[in-house]
C-alpha cells in the first residue's frame, strides 16, 4: 500500500451484501456481511466507500438498520450523484435506446411465444410463470433498468470511482464509460490488503 | 422577416413528408412533398435545413430518388450529430431509464394477457394481432426508441436548431433537452411567410 497515494475510491452495491455467492466471504445474512464489511473499511483509510441513498435504502430492506452499528457508517458515505450537473457522452444515449430496442422486440417475440403455447392448451399458469421469467431476462438482464442503476453508474463517473457490484448490467453501462471495477467475490480480500493491521 | 437576423436553423424528419396528414399542404405523394419543399427552401435564404442521413435514407424508403432535382438538394444540408462529441445531461439518462421501465412492465402486462386471452379460447390470429398493437403503443410511442430518433434530437440539440417532426417520441425528449419545434401541419405556411417573392 502506498501511504503517499491519493484514496482509492469505491461505489459499493447492494449486491455486495444481498446477493449470496458474493457475500459469502463477508457474512451469512446482510446485516452481518454490511457490519463485517464497516469494521473492514474503518481499518483502511487509503479506501474512500461510497453509497447512493437509493442504493442504502435497498439494502436497509434486506438488513435489520437497528443492528447496525452508528459508529461505524462514517465509513460509508451516502452521496447521490449530482444528476443536475453530470453530462453523459452522445455514443452513451445511442448504445442505450439501440439496446433496449432490440430488447423490446425480444420481448415482443417472447409474448407472442406465449400466446401460441396457451392456445395449443398448456396450463396457462405455467405459460405464464415462462412467459414472466423469459421476458425479464430478456428485457432487464445486463442493462440498466432502474433509477438506482443509473444513481450506482452516474455517481462512479462523477467521482471516478471504481464500482463494486455483482449486477452486471450496471457494470456493462458503467464499463461503457471507462469506470473501472473489481471482482465483487474479490472484495473482501481486495480491502483487506489495504487494510491496517490493529 | 428581419434580414439582418442569423439565420434559422430547422432540422426535418421524415414524418413531414411521408405522414399523409402532415404531408398534405406540401404534396400528394412523399416524392411530390419533398420536391415542393425544396423548392420553397430555395426561396427562403433566411433558414437553413439540416436532415440526419439516417433520416435522409428512411425517406428515400418512400420517394422516388431519381425524380428528386439534384440542384435543389444542396438547399438541404445532410448532417449527423457529432456523436462522439455531445454529451446530454445526466438527467434525460434518469427519465429515459424510468420511462422504458414502466414500459417494458406495462409491455408484460399485455404479453400476460395475451397468454389469458389465447387460453380462454380465443382465436390464436386475433390474440396475436391485438398483442402486438397494444405491445407496440406501450413500449414505442411517445419514446425514442431508434438511432434515427437520436440523431434528429441530437443534431437539433447541436445545433440549436427547431425540430420539425409529427412524432410525437422525437419532439417530447427534444423538448426535454429545451429543443424548440414549430407544428408540423403549419411547416409550408412558416416557411412561406419568410420566402421571398420570386
Amino acid at each position: 500500500m502506498r501511504s503517499d497515494s491519493e484514496p482509492l475510491k469505491l461505489v459499493l452495491d447492494t449486491s455486495l451484501f444481498v446477493n449470496p455467492d458474493v457475500r459469502v466471504s463477508l457474512g451469512t445474512t446482510p446485516t452481518e456481511a454490511f457490519i463485517a464489511f464497516l469494521d473492514l473499511a474503518r481499518r483502511a483509510p487509503s479506501l474512500r466507500f461510497y453509497m447512493p441513498p437509493s442504493i442504502f435504502e435497498e439494502l436497509m430492506n434486506f438488513a435489520q438498520r437497528d443492528r447496525i452499528p452508528a459508529e461505524l457508517l462514517h465509513h460509508l458515505t451516502q452521496k447521490p450523484p449530482a444528476r443536475y450537473d453530470l453530462s453523459t457522452p452522445g455514443l452513451f444515449l445511442y448504445e442505450l435506446v439501440e439496446e433496449m430496442r432490440d430488447r423490446v422486440n425480444k420481448g415482443l417475440r417472447i409474448a407472442e411465444q406465449g400466446v401460441r403455447a396457451a392456445a395449443s392448451g398448456r396450463p396457462v399458469d405455467d405459460v405464464i410463470k415462462e412467459t414472466r421469467r423469459k421476458y425479464r431476462d430478456a428485457l432487464r438482464e445486463g442493462v440498466i433498468d432502474s433509477k438506482e442503476d443509473v444513481d450506482l453508474v452516474l455517481l462512479a463517473y462523477e467521482l471516478r470511482a471504481t464500482l463494486v457490484s455483482a449486477d452486471l448490467g450496471a457494470l456493462i453501462w458503467a464499463g461503457k464509460l471507462g469506470i473501472p471495477w473489481i471482482l465483487p467475490e474479490k472484495f473482501r480480500e481486495f480491502v483487506e490488503a489495504r487494510a491496517e493491521a490493529v
